[in-house]
């Protein structure tokens, strides 16, 4: 009966209309008490689901709480340096470069780290050489001239750094390394007219980035290392097998099999959908880590991507697919059932293929039976194009049966109730054409440049078997990670 | 006849086998000259290829040329600090951090400026209070146990900080901050060890981060400013303008009115495809900025996203049609020719409704044809599944047609070779109903939430109509942009 965020207090009546209450004192103390609470339980709660799902994203994949904790105790460390005497004496008041560095430099992956490291030493050494050596000519041409001149080379290497970081390579690639060039030529250059000593600092400055990184780099790299290179190659297969699973649900749901699991795991090809930019990302940082895994350091990183490309051309079709799941009751049951066994094979047989190449890349393996499934898929394909052929006979126009005297129980099919079945079919086939012509070519490319093993035999065929079950296990414990 | 790259010289003689050349030391010489001009000429042509695309970037755009000067002149105005003695005299060595602020915090659009000035700002005194607190605290509880206390909270601090990184709305929207708190938490606490005149060099660094950070506000504000919003609100209409062009083209080139032209704007709908992470970093950056142009501080750039989002899930349809242009030339001309008309019709008055919509998000008006065009829409798509239905009488038995005697001269047609072609009407209706259900839904809800214009009478259209022209040539001024 009372309004909780109104101004006016009414008494239904029993006619229907309303009496108008008269606000009491009493009445908004309470009022303003209640208020006050629900605010209080309100906030409260907020940070409650907020702290609830930071703490589920933590246990999702443990990793991340690691990397806080790594990223504590370089810190730790490295502020060790103004603790202890000895090492401050050493490197004076620049140990405050060391502590920067750690905080800016240090990323979730190693190739993000290593990317971040050698950019901010290569960029501050080359900053660095080039301020001093233009600070050397214009300390010979006069005083007077000196601003002037490094100004306006700091204008004019600022703008054009500035402008290099928008050419696509150099953004991917050292877009880190362009801001360092810049800061650091500013600030040697700048520093450069007031500070006497100015080879000192330089030698402090870089030596303090050197003790950084390293701490950084040797941190990320020993201590539960987190490789972006291995997490491509776990991603894309994974990927790949939430599209196989999606196809398989898909299908099953559209001929009635379908539950709520299915209906749940139909959703996966969204995740192939948006993970192009962590799939780039990844491959960015990838080409940074040194060997490591079974991965040497020149890895054909770029070849995931192309699988990645191929998996979301799959997945495009896979999305058309499920919006025929809405007009899936529009088709006459005798008709689903004609072509229920060929598409329900057709979808298993590629999710099949889809999940062989899947383990094919993450084995780093030939796989023996790809022929046979790629065979078995082909066949799907025809045995479906063969009763869609057939359909043609189910299709009796209306005059046609009664000139034939044939028995009226039998339902007559206009063409327009068989179209959305129709599409739904062509829509499996091309699919079937798209893992066929881009992901079979995709994984190929891989498996030519990264050189995947061939199983020779018998032997080596159950040797295989058995590295695939490591690596699904090593999967199964690294699985639970964000898309 | 001479191999560059190879070691063997040789001479093909006139009966097809070849004659080995005596290597000699003035051919070596000779090879050696060879090989290094090549190798400068190809160097050369790489640099200037470089360079001529990185020169094109900036003719495409010239905003990026601007930008870059103005980072430039940002620098050197902050640099004067240094080179003039009195300002130097009154923020001391710390100027040192306004160039620093300069360098890191100066972005392409207005509202990636400010996502990081604010950021950098309000990291810097909250941590600096924080640090100095703690450093009060830990001052008073005895000189030894000092260290512990500042190393201690620094770990955890630092440790959560980093984890909170990793939740989704602080990352978009709290990222630098987070480094910046960490780094200056870290650089108080750790300088509190040490430097005596804490406070006074608490304040020089906030000092010099304002102004530096001021000067990067006002001359991305004033000078040429690029809004991220602007950019988005451009970016959503002309995506969909792409995908009406694409439609047009796929079904043009469908029925064979395909040239160079057409195939070329038929790749319109993948820069939708691609342009989900720049509209949400665009997104998330527009959110900082203050009211400019015609929105508001709290415009619903939320919406812009979800255009976005209906925009791909049509691109998804489309990338699947287009694959039906490769089986365009199995299905026989005559049942081309009966779906042609109702097909074309459907794509056109479809592209329209796009056209339309974009239209009336980019000069944030309703739409008077809106109604008119979804109508067309309608009767096209209803024109279509006429044309289907009565596609079957086309699909005449062979037996049937003996039967009654027709002339033999008219082609029979199985219902396979038919297939395509209804696959392809059903995905143009399919994105029809996406049209309709999506997009028109998203436009609307943007339409609500920003207030469009009411086209009331005839004189308020013209004056739209003015203001749509004088829209669509600023758009074209600033059209030539990066995707």
């Amino acid at each position: 009966m009372c309004n909780k965020n109104g101004v006016e207090w009414s008494i239904r009546v029993s006619d229907g209309s309303s009496m108008a209450l008269e606000p009491e004192h009493t009445h908004g103390v309470m009022r303003l008490w209640d208020r006050l609470t629900s605010l209080v339980v309100r906030f409260v709660m907020r940070v409650w689901m907020f702290l609830k799902k930071a703490w589920d994203l933590g246990v999702d994949d443990p990793r991340k709480f690691f990397h806080c904790l790594k990223v504590g105790v370089a810190l730790m460390v490295v502020s060790l340096f103004y603790y202890m005497r000895p090492l401050y004496d050493g490197v004076g008041g620049s140990a405050i470069w060391a502590v920067m560095t750690v905080v800016v430099v240090f990323e979730y992956t190693v190739g993000g780290t290593l990317y971040k490291c050698l950019n901010r030493i290569c960029a501050t050494f080359l900053a660095g050489f080039l301020a001093l050596g233009i600070h050397w000519i214009a300390s010979h041409t006069g005083h007077q001239f000196e601003p002037y001149i490094m100004g306006i080379s700091l204008f004019i290497l600022a703008s054009a750094t500035t402008f290099s970081r928008f050419i696509p390579v150099v953004k991917a690639r050292y877009d880190y390394g362009c801001t360092i060039f810049i800061l650091t030529y500013s600030l040697v250059s700048v520093s450069g007219y007031r500070v006497d000593h100015l080879l000192h600092m330089a030698h402090e400055r870089l030596s303090t980035i050197i003790i950084g990184t390293c701490l950084c780099i040797i941190t990320s790299m020993v201590v539960f290392p987190v490789w972006a290179g291995l997490e491509l190659h776990l991603l894309v297969p994974r990927n790949m097998d939430k599209l196989a699973k999606s196809l398989d649900c898909c299908v099953a749901d559209y001929f009635g099999d379908g539950d709520e699991e299915t209906k749940k795991s139909l959703q996966g090809y969204k995740c192939v959908l948006n993970s192009k930019a962590s799939e780039e990302s990844m491959a960015n940082f990838a080409r940074w880590e040194p060997a490591h895994w079974r991965f040497n350091f020149r890895h054909p990183w770029k070849n995931y991507l192309k699988i990645g490309a191929s998996s979301r051309s799959c997945a495009y079709c896979i999305e058309t697919l499920t919006s025929c799941l809405a007009s899936k009751n529009q088709v006459p049951e005798s008709i689903k059932n004609h072509l229920e066994s060929a598409c329900m094979n057709l979808s298993s047989s590629s999710s099949n293929v889809i999940r062989e190449l899947a383990t094919s890349v993450s084995t780093m393996t030939r796989s023996v039976k790809m022929n046979m499934a790629v065979k078995d898929m082909k066949n799907a394909v025809k045995e479906l194009q063969n009763d869609l052929k057939s359909l043609s006979d189910l299709l009796i126009q209306p005059n046609d049966r009664e000139e034939k005297n044939e028995p009226k129980d039998i339902t007559i099919m206009p063409l327009l109730d068989v179209i959305p079945l129709v599409s739904f079919a062509s829509l499996l086939i091309e699919t079937a054409s798209r893992i066929e012509e881009n992901m079979m070519k995709a994984v190929e490319e891989l498996a030519e440049s990264a050189q995947f093993k061939q199983p020779e035999d018998e032997v080596k065929l159950k040797k295989n078997q058995t590295a695939n079950k490591i690596v699904s296990d090593e999967e199964n414990a690294i699985a639970l990670q964000r898309v």
